[in-house]
């Protein structure tokens, strides 16, 4: 892998969104070009994202889901079926209006979300309950046309899944919903190391056309949340919209219920903006392209060749920096790309027959003896996984504060960066007024039915709820 | 994996276009929408392409690649900066002319290829000998306006993979391109079965922009040619049309050299056209998403658990059909899937002491006793698909002719499917006038610099080719 010069990194706690950026091209993770508003995914960028889809697509299949490909284009007619759909996608559209030199009888939306499609193909293949449950996922780049793009984070283009299934009863389907919640939060917090919340999103903010939208919710360095993956219940809205209906075992049409869910690469964001620090990018071991980077300082094949002949027995992925660079370079190289562990392979220290390990987390030196180092690779390699969720968590821990009144939701919106865990009558007018005085979104539910008053109007409460600035 | 009915099938030598697009329909590979032009690839057709997709990933990274992913989006200016390819693919684009409520000052073309997008990147990236070769690839969906549709043969959408590679010498991008033409030829023979003839093409044959193209060319059960990938030698064209340059290790700029290289899901259409049968799909075990098929015929669950408890131990893919259909609607399912193998488990053979396996390559039955089941699959799967490249070469090579001159040439093709061998001048009038007079194209060049006569015109011939009519 070859790496660019070692550019300056402006310091996280001066800079939070510059520092962001200057990782996303300093670690090679992503390049601009003449395409306003989309990225360019680079080698080692897109290699993070192979990882994350081999995770999620063998638990996909693992829970039963098959993959299929849907068309990229939507005729607007179609994405006019279903009227709270088409009313939150349309806007930001991409739309085709020509092929070739020839204008289109109907302009076509590039996909946003694939809802409709899914709908119509059930429509055809859905005649039995013998045919449900349904448990379609799609690996595929998704189109909305964002005004202000960051990379990872909003980008006109977004490569995602989506899961799309029905169900014959709305118990199966909100079952499938939790089930894929699940699924993230195990893969994001077992293998990505991000410490998320889940929880149901208010009216307000659930997905355009659900009944019910669960969400994962991270904080980011900085405080702010993180959005970082949806699981829907529809109920039948769309199905009914559809016209799809199946015979069940008393031989009776009925409607099916249908889930929708996803994830996206903004996932990368959350594990540069959680895990990121200013010597660069830190990668969960789980999910790093390349694992182990080994610097050579001086004539020390052999010794090389013993480590990598070790790591590539075991499938541990490595690099072994062999350029005429300075091993000051190379170091400082390693710690932007955020390999999880670095090993020095020095003649002196040979000499004196250990090598040096550094930890990308910690940054943490430890000297050990050449016959050790595949045992202790390893056995960092979990540590380093753990302690990254660790320290994540008890951050984020750290940023949750109660407000029992509007007058302290207002203090610490505006002084503490992080979350505000704060009780809510249920009225949207709250939410909006929230939003406005503090620009803190609601974030989740925790519970409802609960007793209490209202941060905002202080009349009686019916949930608790995270708040929170969002990205 | 749920099956529908097993609707009819055209007989492929009554109606071979309809029987393609039965076959495509009843073996549940890809559906319509209301799309026109594009296909929903249903979850059997997906599964064979991330068969094959694995199976090519693989080979890509042996041989050093790494994947991108660029933006799907290309701004008409950039498409303009090579001139032979915007005429190539311009007329066959699909443009975006608004995003969300506002006209874009730019129409953008969704990508036909990536040349350009990834040349502007390359002149971005590329500095010194240092960074040579770059060697990217790029799993995506493009779009060409086609007029004409066939499911995996033509299409508005294709899935494909689509190689970039630049190097600092001519010798080097040649080597690459005709690598990875290999790479192509030993997935497409050892893995899909598909006995390809290699070659370069002609001028008027070659891609939009490359200085020469190599293609694969299989043929179809009807004798017609189907090219199922290429592989260009770009040379400096677009390098200099971008103005991409590098530092050579004398410190002078020089202007590197580039290929690119693809293949698509229409290999699927060949895996159809070049193994299917009467009875429906046959799929080369190599790709096939279910090796085996057991069909239980009466109380069998111990003899099933046990057969398929050595499958599984074995990484042997299978599928019990236990629904209530009868066992022959079952058999005739399994055909028309084509699963390599499969395994008739009945009660009444069961106390006779075996159970019968049935091969869908040649339809043979053969009786195995319960313990020797895994055996006798794992030899079977490794016969069929030898059997089956063997058969398809068999056959596509009783199907190449000679022709010495015209009248040879002009009475082979209207009379015998399959390909030609003809001598040919050099020049485009004669490969225009034997496309007018018998619609056979120009396949790919065998030798150069022969003696002997054009079969068209009768003078002095340079080349001999292969001609065919073709998808």
């Amino acid at each position: 892998m070859k790496n660019n010069t070692n550019k300056m990194i402006t310091s996280r706690d001066v800079d939070f969104a510059q520092w962001y950026t200057d990782i996303c091209k300093v670690a090679d993770l992503v390049d601009y070009s003449s395409v306003k508003g989309s990225m360019i995914i680079r080698p080692y960028g897109y290699a993070i994202w192979e990882n994350i889809v081999a995770i999620l697509d063998k638990k996909f299949k693992e829970t039963g889901h098959v993959n299929v490909q849907m068309p990229m284009f939507i005729p607007e007619s179609l994405l006019n079926v279903e009227k709270n759909h088409v009313a939150g996608f349309a806007p930001e559209g991409a739309w085709v209006t020509h092929g070739g030199s020839e204008e289109l009888e109907e302009r076509m939306i590039v996909r946003p979300t694939s809802e409709v499609l899914f709908c119509e193909h059930y429509k055809k293949i859905i005649k039995s309950y013998r045919d449900l449950p349904l448990l379609y996922n799609q690996w595929c780049t998704i189109v909305r046309w964002e005004k202000e793009t960051r990379p990872f984070l909003r980008s006109r283009e977004i490569l995602w899944q989506e899961g799309h299934t029905m169900h014959a009863t709305k118990e199966e389907a909100m079952e499938e919903t939790l089930r894929m919640l699940n699924v993230y939060r195990d893969v994001q917090e077992n293998y990505l190391a991000l410490p998320v919340i889940t929880g149901k999103k208010t009216e307000k903010e659930k997905f355009a056309g659900a009944e019910a939208t669960y969400t994962l919710e991270a904080m980011m360095y900085d405080g702010i949340a993180l959005q970082n993956g949806t699981s829907h219940y529809f109920g039948q809205g769309f199905a009914k919209a559809f016209g799809i209906q199946f015979l069940n075992k008393e031989n009776k049409l009925e409607t099916p219920y249908q889930t929708s869910w996803g994830v996206t690469t903004r996932m990368i964001g959350a594990i540069i903006m959680t895990h990121g620090d200013d010597h660069g990018l830190v990668l969960p071991p789980q999910i790093a392209p390349v694992k182990v980077c080994i610097i050579p300082i001086g004539e020390v094949n052999e010794s090389v060749d013993k480590i990598t002949n070790e790591l590539k027995n075991n499938d541990i992925t490595f690099i072994v920096d062999d350029t005429d660079k300075s091993p000051g370079f190379k170091f400082a190289e390693a710690e932007v790309k955020g390999y999880p562990i670095r090993i020095e392979v020095g003649k002196r220290d040979l000499e004196k027959g250990f090598v040096t390990l550094v930890r990308r987390d910690t940054l943490e030196k430890i000297k050990v003896n050449i016959d050790d180092v595949l045992d202790k690779v390893q056995e960092l390699l979990v540590d380093i996984q753990n302690n990254m969720f660790n320290r994540a968590r008890a951050r984020r821990d750290s940023m949750i504060y109660n407000a029992d009144n509007y007058d302290e939701f207002k203090n610490i919106a505006a002084s503490k960066p992080g979350f505000i865990i704060g009780k809510w009558c249920g009225d949207v007018a709250c939410e909006n007024k929230i939003k406005e005085d503090t620009t803190f979104k609601s974030r989740c539910l925790i519970d409802e039915e609960v007793s209490g008053k209202c941060v905002c109007c202080g009349k009686e409460a019916r949930y608790v709820l995270y708040w929170g600035k969002q990205y």
